[in-house]
């Protein structure tokens, strides 16, 4: 760090998409992954944790007949010339980590994983490029019952956070029934020329939330043009096409959207326009086991429903596929607060290592997003910690008596500190005002000879000052302020946090 | 995914000095994590999360007269070309933080943080290249009793996380006294041309521990071959220097180690040593005033000692140094664990934006190191979760009702899972046994029939197989397999997780 490189001085910033996150955002996260835990737990997954970054390779983002990787992922190389990436999400290393330990793996593997992910993507209001993902996964088994499962545990999930029933809903759909009626449409999906047909109705059909019937309509057409001009290429279907996949969304949806629907209901409407297709029938009987499994464990419709305009973004699924969407509780048609989670059967990702297929099915909670719909339900203000109380320095030869009161507070398992600047008494209430500080203890000569300290209630005291025009007659009140015995200090400031609900550290665990 | 690509199967396999890590570590982690919050928390620290990577200019990793990062940190170049780095620590990101929000924090400023941090460096045994931190700093004062404190918080974490007293020792000393000892060598460090021999000197000294006094003795002089072979160039001192130095180190340690003489006695005996240096007596008076805190409070030097032969490895300390080690409990001269936690002064870190300086202190926990400490002390065996309960598929027809009882054991608390595999009974036991399941729950045909469940503690059953040699009688008996009625399955399946010890999730937070 000499020479030149001294003289300038790197201004402090973030890099683009990155953020600092503030402590009641940290306190509150952190009690929502405690209860997603107890509840991943409580279905019997164990936690395992993967590193930060993989080999490009294993994370299968090596575009195609390219030697540098995907730009959407943070990569190296290391001091081989390897390259490594940040992972994107939890599932690719998953993937890896079952494949590399495949033989001593109990099957099925299942397993819960939280932590960061990263996104070289572009970042916007409320899309950063990195952030949190709390997955569930069951691994090695094509049984439908584990989907079911992993909407259960979604639903559970919702509920324990303390979410009421119908603010959170669970919609569920199968790619293969999505297969079964493009090809009762009349395109036929072994014909791999079909194949970017195939995915460009289905990113159509997945912006019905977005667009309504007529944008759809128009993506399956011949395309869309948007408020801002960017015009979309369409999927280029007949008209006849475009009749039948509209009528078959609109049918299985209802007239009051999914939740007007029983699970049997909808399922009866698909029916009716699968056709032939083995494909499509195959994915109506999975999802008529999961209406079995979820009916017998009382599950209705308001919290798992069925919902045929569900795809999911990602490519990999190739079964059932869900979304858990939170809305708001007051009243019929409640506004979303969009999506918080979502998964689906992925079959082919491990097939990647292996060879074989290893039937998967996992799901993730987006736990940013979560937080943020959370705290617009009202559901993260009951436990927010208390701040500290700061002993005040009024005589700085007395240093070691105000450490060891701040000492004597936290061994009686109360948050405390002793003001540890070198300021005066004006800057010391403005600290303790700025810390939020319940209360402040102060000792000066008089306290100390009388044996006594003082303890201000400084959110009384703020209160107060707020009340009481009259200046002098606040300062001769001084309601808020109240002298103890020394041996009483732990006593008195235990009665002042308690009085504005405070708790002990820790006692909300 | 097509093309060429698609033929060659990635091998899966985990970068260099990189790890997967498992549920019992994870679940031992979490809980130590959660006891060290509670600790930084009840001394009024507040968390602070920053991102994983940050611009290298900002960390202060571009070597001097180099446009590439310093090779020990993974770096990669955003959409811009600037370039960007995985942080190594959690305190360069602390420093940027401040200098980006100075004026809106309040002073001083303690924050604490946890996270991973990545080191491109050469990994080996127990050495990785992602490991976690657990950090707390107390920034915009140069008041020693902060230093103090964090000594005292660092005594308390490994008191908290069940180390007896006698099995940690935070041992302290202070940057500016061994200046002073160096100068009262006939050093001047005011002279530029001095600035190497000093961090050699040093770096001499720090290597007390691994290399008795001998090694330091060669390594302040000429130098040093190792068992290998390689030689390190010594600081080159005349005899009477090396001579002033090494009676500085033992006179201050005494005979029987740091333990065994009060911190007063450690400086008197600096005191006598160190001649007229102004920068010496500074840093005299500084730990003074840390002992007469740290007294006030009751601590002893069995727990913090002053210990002049301490340095860390860090160059940018500037007053006084703390490190805590692990030792085994059992005699006196206890077998040391090895360091697993460190800190101290650095006032001029954020000077590298601000070009002022904003004095700050602080202590971080190596958490991986501590957690392999905690292990061989035994401390880390209480609290292992129960493993599920197994309700195994009898019959496939039943799913849903098998279903039904994986519900009712979870919302009654009990960790529980139907078997979601397609295999027969001897895999479904298999499965069961490899999870460690406390137990497994069957209801075949002839115990519908019945209205009754089945039953069977692994863990007894186990335990009686070893014992009972006669086969015959084993499967007469079946002393470990039960069967109740329908209604009392909860009841029963509690009953055997409470006669293993095993509790409900959740009930140890």
């Amino acid at each position: 760090m000499s020479g030149k490189k001294r003289e300038i001085r790197p201004k402090p910033r973030l890099p683009k998409g990155m953020r600092d996150i503030d402590a009641a955002e940290i306190r509150a996260v952190e009690q929502m992954l405690g209860t997603i835990r107890q509840v991943y737990e409580s279905y019997g997954f164990e936690p395992l944790d993967t590193p930060a970054f993989e080999y490009t390779d294993t994370l299968g983002k090596f575009l195609p007949d390219q030697d540098r990787p995907n730009e959407g992922v943070f990569s190296f190389q290391d001091e081989d010339e390897q390259w490594l990436s940040l992972r994107y999400d939890l599932t690719a290393p998953l993937a890896r980590f079952v494949a590399q330990n495949y033989d001593g793996l109990p099957k099925p593997f299942r397993r819960y994983q939280t932590g960061p992910v990263w996104r070289n993507e572009k970042p916007g209001p409320g899309r950063f490029r990195q952030f949190t993902q709390f997955d569930a996964d069951t691994v090695g088994t094509d049984n439908v019952a584990a989907d079911a499962e992993l909407c259960m545990l979604a639903a559970d999930t919702y509920k324990a956070l303390g979410v009421p029933r119908g603010s959170y809903t669970i919609r569920v759909n199968n790619r293969k029934i999505l297969d079964g009626i493009i090809e009762s449409a009349g395109i036929d999906l072994r014909d791999a020329n079909n194949h970017a047909k195939r995915l460009t109705i289905m990113r159509a059909i997945d912006k019905l939330d977005r667009l309504g019937l007529g944008g759809v309509e128009q993506l399956l057409g011949e395309g869309r043009k948007d408020e801002s001009g960017d015009y979309t290429k369409g999927a280029g279907l007949e008209a006849a096409q475009i009749a039948k996949l509209i009528d078959f969304i609109t049918a299985a949806r209802g007239d009051g959207g999914s939740g007007a629907m029983t699970r049997s209901d909808v399922l009866n409407a698909i029916e009716t326009h699968l056709g032939e297709s083995a494909t499509g029938r195959d994915g109506l009987d999975e999802l008529r086991i999961m209406d079995e499994l979820l009916s017998a464990a009382g599950i209705g419709a308001d919290q798992i429903a069925f919902e045929p305009a569900i795809v999911r973004g990602l490519e990999y699924y190739t079964g059932p596929v869900f979304e858990a969407e939170l809305t708001y509780s007051d009243g019929g048609d409640a506004p979303s607060l969009g999506s918080v989670g979502s998964g689906g059967r992925y079959d082919g990702l491990v097939a990647r290592f292996k060879g074989v297929e290893v039937p998967a099915t996992g799901f993730s909670v987006g736990v940013s997003r979560l937080y943020a719909s959370l705290q617009k339900l009202g559901k993260l203000n009951a436990d927010r910690a208390s701040a500290p109380a700061i002993i005040l320095v009024m005589d700085k030869e007395r240093t070691a008596d105000y450490y060891k009161m701040a000492s004597t507070l936290r061994v009686a398992g109360i948050r405390a500190e002793m003001y540890l600047g070198t300021s005066g008494m004006k800057a010391q209430m403005k600290y303790a005002d700025k810390r939020g500080a319940p209360c402040v203890i102060i000792q000066g000569g008089d306290e100390k000879a009388r044996g006594e300290v003082t303890i201000k209630d400084m959110i009384l005291g703020e209160k107060l000052s707020q009340e009481i025009a009259d200046n002098q007659e606040w300062r001769e009140g001084q309601p808020a302020q109240f002298s103890v015995k020394e041996g009483e200090l732990v006593e008195a400031v235990a009665s002042v946090i308690a009085r504005h609900g405070g708790s002990k550290p820790g006692a909300d665990k």
